[in-house]
C-alpha cells in the first residue's frame, strides 16, 4: 500500500467512527481512562524501571561496556514486564572513545608595583606564569590533541563573532567560544548556543585555530563540564575540541581581563575507532484485535559517559515501558498493540532513530502515530500534535484529559516527534509531543550530574499519567493519525 | 601586666566611661555607623578582593605553591590598601600532598531468571562483574594505599554503629560511612556528621578496616565530593580515607541492597612530606589616638585544593580586609588600632590560629576583641559575643546598630571566636560572633564547587555592612570588652 491509499483508509474509517455514537464510547473510555492516570499518579514502576538502569547498568556511552550490558538488561526488562515480543535490530556506528583529556590556563602575573617591574625588566627576569587546572571534557566526536598542545586562547563573545575574525588572527590560537546558554521551560537557550557546540570546531578550523574551548552549553554553576555531540554532517574537519564548566568559563573571562595573553594546555586522548555494532530494543504489547497497527513510544537507551543518564534519557526508557505495561495490564486491552523502541546511540548521532527509519519506512502505515520521551523527568506542561485533520476530536478527547493534569494544548507548533522517532515524522509518521519543563534539565544535561537523585518520583508519576493517557487514547480509536505530510 | 590587672584597669576604664555623657559621642558614632553601613552595601570592594584572590591566585591549600602565591597576595593587597605595617609570621606543618585518587566499585549482576542461573553454575561459569567508577577524594592526612587495594565494603548507618560492630565483622573490610548531613541555618548538621570525616577513619583501623569510605559530609547532591581533614589528635594510625559524592554514595547503598557482595577498588597516592612552612599575613591600621591596643579581624588565607577557596574562606579573608579598609578611610580614625590576620592552614588544624596564639598570648591585652568571618559569603542573621559584663551597654550600641541591617542579637549562646581566632578565645580574649546563613554553604565546602560563582554581591555587601559597624564600634570605645574567663 502507498501512503495516499493508506490515508484514504483513515479518512474512510474516521467517517465510519463519526457515524456511530461516540458518546458511549467516550464515556467507557473517560473511566478507563480515569483510573488508569490515577493508577499512573501513584505508581511507583516508572521510578522502578529508572533506579535499575542508572544502578544496574549505569553509564552507558554508544559502542561502551555500559552499552553492551543496557541492551542486555532492556531485553530482560521488558520479558520481565511481559511483553508479548522482544527483539533487537542492529545499529551500526563508528566508535567513539574518551580516554583522558586535561587542560590548564598559564596566566602571567606582572608585579603592579612599576619599579618593580622595571626592575625585573632590566635584568631580563622572566616571570614564570601560574598554572590553573581547568575542569574541562572533550566533546563528542572530538579528534584526539596527539599529546598536549599549547597556545594562546583567543575569545569570541558567540560563534557569529568567531565567524568574523581574519584567519590572520585565529591561526595558531585555541578559540574560546564563551556565550553563556539561557534558562527556559522549553529549552530555548540551548538551540540559540549549541552551535557553539556542534559548528564551533569546523568554523574555528576554517580559521586556522589549532583547538577549540567552549563555556559548556548549560545552565548550571557546577565544576562539572557538558559534552555533547560535535556536528556530524559539516564539510571539513574539526579542531580538537572541549567544553570547560561555567565556573571555569568565568574565570577564563577574569584572566583574559588582564593585560597579559594567556596560554592553554590541553591534552585530548580521544576519538573515533572502529565500526562498531549496538542494538535498537524492541518490545511490543498486541492489541485486542488482530491487527498489525501500533501506538509507537520511544526513547533513546545510549546515555553519555559522564554521568548513570537518569534524566538523559534513563527517564524517557523508565517512562514508556512503565505506560505500554500499565495500559495493556488492563482487563481489556486496547485495540491497537503498542511497540516500545528504546533507540541505540542517539547522543551521537541519532543512529538509533535514523536506521529504524530506513528498515521500517515500508510499514509506515502500521506505525499509528510516534511519540518520544526525551526531555529529562520533570512535569510535563504542555503537548502538541501533528496528526491528519480528520483525528481532530480524538486530539480534542486527549486535550480534555491531559487537561485533568494541568498539561495544556499548544497549536502554535506542530509536534516534531522528538529526535528519533523524528525520523519517522520527516516520512509521515503522526506525531504527538508530551513536552516537559525544561528549566532544570540543562543544569545536569550531558555532564557526571546526570543521576537518579536529579529525579523525583512524583514527577515522575505525573508524566506516567500523561504517558498513559496518550498511549490508552491513541491505541484504542477508530481515527487515524497520519500518515501527515512528510516535512523537515 | 597580668590578667586581673588588665581586668581591673578596663573596670576601672568602663566605669569612667560611664561617668561621662555619653549621649553626644553616641550621636557623632550613630552618624557615622550609619554612613559606614551605607557606604558598605554599595561598596564593590570586598567582591573586587574575593574576584582578586579567587582568580589570581585560585586554590591554596596550605604548603602548595597556590599558598606560596596567596601569601605574595596578601602582603600587596595590604599594602594597595593603604595598611600602616604589613608582616608576615612563619608557621610550621607537615605539607599533605594529594597526588591522585581513583575508586571503583566491583559489582556482580547474577541473571534474575533462576534457570538460567543454575545452567551456568552447573558449568561453573563466573560471572565477572561491572566497574563502576566513582567520584571520590582523599580525606585530607590520609595515608597512601600504597597502589591499588580491593576489598568487600562493609556498610554503616552511623559511626556509632561501626563502633558497636565486632573486629571479626570489620576485619579485612573497607568500611562505609553512610550518613547523609542534614540542611541547617546554623551548620548543626555538620557537627552531627563530621565525626565520619575525623573519627571515623581512626574507628575503622581499631576493627581491622583495611580503608574507609564516607558519604561526603555536604548537603548537595553534586558529583563533587567533599574533602575535609580527618583529626590531628586522635590515637592511633588511620586508615587510608576517602569520600564519595552524594549521588554515588546513594549508587552504593542501591548496589549494597542487592544480594552479592559489593568490592571497592581503591587507589589513593597521598600523605604527608617533610615539614613546611607558610606564613600568618598581618596587616594593621593605627587608631587615632597613640595606642598599643587593638580589635582583631580574622579569616584563612588558605583553601583547599579542589575549588577556589571563594566561599571557604576567600568571603571572609575579603570582609575583614575591606571592613578594615573602610573604617581606617573615615575621616577620624576609630580611637584604637585595627589588626587584620590572615590565617595560615586552617584547613589541615588550625595551625595558623595555634601559631599566633602561642607567639601572641603576652600581649593578650591589647587584643581589645576578636572577630572571625569563616562560614561562607551568605547574610549575616544573628551575632553573639562574649564580653565583660560591664561592656554590655557597648554590646546593645551594637545591637541596634545592627539591627538596622536584620541582624538578631543571640543571648543563648557565648561567641566562640571562629576556629583561628578561637585559640585566643581560650586563654581569655573576648570575642564577638557575626553569624552567616549556612543553609548553602555545605552545598559547596571543600569541594570542587567552591568558585566565586556561589557569591552573590549584595550578600558580601551586606556582611560588609555589619563588619563595618562592629569594626568601628569596637574600636571606637572606651569601654574594654575583656580579657574575658578562659574556656576551652
Amino acid at each position: 500500500m502507498n501512503h495516499k491509499t493508506i490515508s484514504l483508509i483513515f479518512v474512510l474509517a474516521t467517517f465510519l467512527a463519526a457515524c456511530q455514537s461516540t458518546l458511549q464510547t467516550n464515556d467507557v473510555n473517560g473511566d478507563v481512562v480515569e483510573q488508569l492516570q490515577d493508577q499512573a499518579l501513584s505508581s511507583d514502576l516508572a521510578f522502578e524501571i529508572l533506579a535499575s538502569l542508572t544502578s544496574e547498568v549505569g553509564p552507558r556511552m554508544g559502542g561502551s561496556e555500559g552499552d553492551k550490558l543496557a541492551v542486555k538488561w532492556a531485553i530482560e526488562q521488558m520479558r520481565n514486564l511481559g511483553f508479548d515480543r522482544v527483539w533487537t535490530e542492529p545499529v551500526n556506528f563508528p566508535q567513539w572513545l574518551r580516554k583522558s583529556e586535561s587542560a590548564q590556563a598559564l596566566v602571567v602575573r606582572k608585579p603592579k608595583d612599576p619599579d618593580v617591574l622595571k626592575w625585573m625588566e632590566d635584568r631580563s627576569i622572566k616571570i614564570e606564569p601560574s598554572v590553573y587546572d581547568l575542569a574541562v571534557t572533550a566533546l563528542g566526536g572530538s579528534p584526539s590533541t596527539n599529546g598536549e598542545i599549547e597556545a594562546e586562547l583567543l575569545q569570541f563573545d558567540t560563534l557569529e563573532a568567531l565567524e568574523a575574525a581574519t584567519t590572520e588572527e585565529v591561526t595558531g590560537k585555541i578559540v574560546f567560544l564563551s556565550t553563556r546558554m539561557r534558562r527556559s521551560r522549553d529549552g530555548a537557550g540551548y538551540g540559540e548556543t549549541v552551535v557553539n557546540r556542534s559548528r564551533g570546531p569546523f568554523v574555528a578550523a576554517s580559521k586556522g585555530a589549532v583547538a577549540l574551548l567552549i563555556r559548556s552549553v548549560g545552565t548550571d554553576n557546577n565544576r562539572l563540564p557538558h559534552t555533547g555531540m560535535i556536528s556530524g554532517t559539516e564539510e571539513g574537519e574539526p579542531v580538537p575540541s572541549a567544553a570547560v564548566s561555567n565556573p571555569d568559563a568565568d574565570n577564563l573571562m577574569m584572566f583574559l581581563s588582564g593585560k597579559e595573553p594567556v596560554n592553554i594546555r590541553l591534552n585530548l586522548d580521544v576519538g573515533f575507532e572502529e565500526e562498531i555494532t549496538s542494538f535498537n530494543v524492541v518490545g511490543e504489547f498486541d492489541g485486542r484485535d488482530d491487527v498489525t497497527e501500533f501506538v509507537m513510544l520511544g526513547a533513546h537507551l545510549d546515555s553519555w559517559d559522564l554521568g548513570t543518564g537518569a534524566v538523559d534519557d534513563g527517564a524517557g526508557v523508565a517512562l514508556v515501558m512503565a505506560a505500554a505495561k500499565l495500559v495493556a495490564d488492563l482487563p481489556s486491552r486496547p485495540q491497537y498493540g503498542i511497540r516500545v523502541v528504546l533507540f541505540a546511540n542517539e547522543e551521537q548521532g541519532i543512529y538509533g532513530g535514523k536506521t529504524y527509519a530506513k528498515l521500517h519506512q515500508v510499514e509506515l502505515g502500521s506505525h499509528l502515530v510516534g511519540a518520544e520521551s526525551d526531555f529529562g523527568a520533570d512535569r510535563i506542561y504542555q503537548f502538541r500534535t501533528r496528526v491528519l485533520p480528520e483525528a481532530e476530536p480524538e486530539m480534542q478527547k486527549l486535550a480534555g484529559y491531559l487537561e485533568r493534569l494541568g498539561i495544556e494544548r499548544d497549536l502554535e507548533k506542530p509536534a516534531g516527534g522528538g529526535a528519533d522517532i523524528g525520523q519517522m515524522r520527516k516520512i509521515g509518521l503522526a506525531a504527538i509531543d508530551l513536552r516537559q519543563d525544561g528549566s532544570r534539565y540543562f543544569d545536569w544535561h550531558h555532564t557526571a550530574n546526570d543521576t537518579l537523585d536529579k529525579v523525583e518520583p512524583e514527577n515522575l508519576q505525573h508524566n506516567l499519567a500523561a504517558w498513559v493517557t496518550l498511549t490508552y487514547l491513541t491505541a484504542d480509536t477508530k481515527t487515524g493519525f497520519g500518515p501527515v505530510e512528510p516535512s523537515e
